[in-house]
């Protein structure tokens, strides 16, 4: 039986994830095309954004490895084997890379640097008052392995961190989104979060308050943000993720003064650590332990 | 005997010093100006950027508290009294603060945020490679009580930190500087370190790397900065201190889009925690005891 290693990648990335999986893995057959393939063979599917159907005539496959965090895309895939195992990517690099991100996107609100970036680009010399880490309220919604990261990492640098996750239930959000100074969200996507950004959101945040999405851009309605932006209510948003990626030319973000957008780079997967994780899954397979990280495929993650 | 507030300040900010200064000295007079008092009477000066020559009429001085970390302009002024003891400001909120930035800034040159804002500029949607912190070597200029708190944080968050200090003396530098990813300046400005960050400073570093100026405008030669830039060699800059502050309008830093301008904000002494330092210090010359965090005159810090 073999590995079959399937994506849609950047260029040399193919290459570079099939020498990780090879070092970490040295007892199996890894191929990354079907090419000159017996398809029966293929026991195990190690997938990045698989194109739709990739994984149908699998007749043998017994375990489906992400090698991302987020399998909302590849679970929408209605051609997926129903009965086979998923498990999601958890790369100790990846949740540090998200913490990064998470904090420079904080420190930039609560310390004013976007402002400053403003100010510089019209030759403005203003000082704004400074206030302390422990003043600067901090919402991270979604707890799981990235989303605690984060949280852990901001309340180390001295940050007022609450989090909030799905199974808080949705009373408990206006409350804390009405007292944070910047609501972070990394909740996995779900029928039940999808949207969940929208006018009523915005509404139950406070004045001048902001928002960074580093999640999936299906949570936001970005027509309800650019609106609470304009109203003056946020104050900036720091976007990473859109409905459409690349972000279209000509997107009302590209240009927008209080919208900071990144190219979905807050946190990529490190095949130097995640090539382990791989291998720790596909030998748990093999030698009949249970699996980690699968995923709960009726919650969606 | 009473206490002299001297600065030059932004509006509110006397009163607020001033209002903090009382609380935590109930016992003191405190005066923010020698309209109607006897300065014969003024054995204390705590003082903010004050005029030059503003201590000189006061024969009862013993003890001149600065409110301000960096001392350079205070000892510059050739009519301060050359007896009286000069102590700085080691503020903790102030410490953190620095943290603050310099985190934010290395954050945003080892993970590629400043490029990010640059591309967003264009329209352009192209994710970088991600390094992890441990692979990005820092550079920590200056090892007293603000870098050593910038140094501990970026430790803290992974980054390879060297440090450096005068006393290491000048041949340790080069070859720190050509392995620095990023090189954060938080010399205090002597006449060693006056001009330190020239054309020979950055040919040492690497090509490709960045510098972070938190300390002093006088610590950096302009124009070779500007050199280094435009030749491609540095790939970034973070100014916070200027030759001339506030940045005069039309200086190419401003519209420079590989350069970074703040408004001299990258620290505040925050008035909160301050009046009590002060205040220790104050109670400290009242009761014979030794002061805190004396400055030798001599070195210049």
């Amino acid at each position: 039986m073999s590995v079959f290693l399937c994506g849609q990648w950047g260029p040399d990335e193919a290459g570079d994830w099939l020498s990780h999986l090879r070092r970490a893995l040295p007892e199996e057959t890894i191929a990354d095309s079907l090419a000159g393939v017996d398809p029966a063979g293929i026991d195990i599917a190690v997938v990045a954004n698989p194109p739709l159907g990739s994984l149908a005539g699998l007749p043998g496959l017994r375990l489906i490895q992400s090698l991302w965090a987020g399998v909302d895309r590849l679970l929408a895939d209605r051609s997926l084997p129903p009965q086979v195992p998923v498990a999601r990517m958890v790369d100790p690099a990846m949740n540090a890379a998200m913490a990064e991100t998470a904090l420079w996107a904080v420190l930039a609100l609560h310390r004013g640097f976007f402002a400053y970036a403003h100010q510089q680009r019209q030759g403005l010399w203003r000082p704004l008052p400074q206030r302390r880490a422990g003043e600067w309220r901090v919402a991270v919604l979604g707890l799981g392995q990235m989303g605690g990261a984060v949280a852990a990492r901001l309340q180390a640098q001295g940050y007022a961190v609450q989090g909030w996750r799905s199974a808080d239930g949705p009373a408990a959000l206006p409350p804390l989104l009405a007292a944070s100074h910047t609501v972070v969200n990394l909740l996995p996507l779900t029928p039940t979060t999808r949207g969940l950004l929208d006018a009523r959101f915005f509404a139950a945040m406070a004045p001048g308050a902001s928002l960074v999405n580093l999640a999936r851009g299906a949570h936001l309605v970005e027509a309800d943000l650019l609106a609470a932006l304009d109203a003056g209510h946020l104050s900036h948003a720091v976007l990473d993720v859109f409905q459409a990626e690349p972000l279209p030319i000509g997107h009302a973000f590209w240009s927008h003064p209080r919208v900071t957008v990144l190219p979905h780079a807050a946190a990529q997967t490190d095949p130097r650590s995640a090539a382990a994780v791989v291998a720790a899954n596909v030998r748990a397979l093999r030698a009949g332990r249970p699996l980690a990280h699968q995923v709960d495929r009726g919650r969606g993650y």
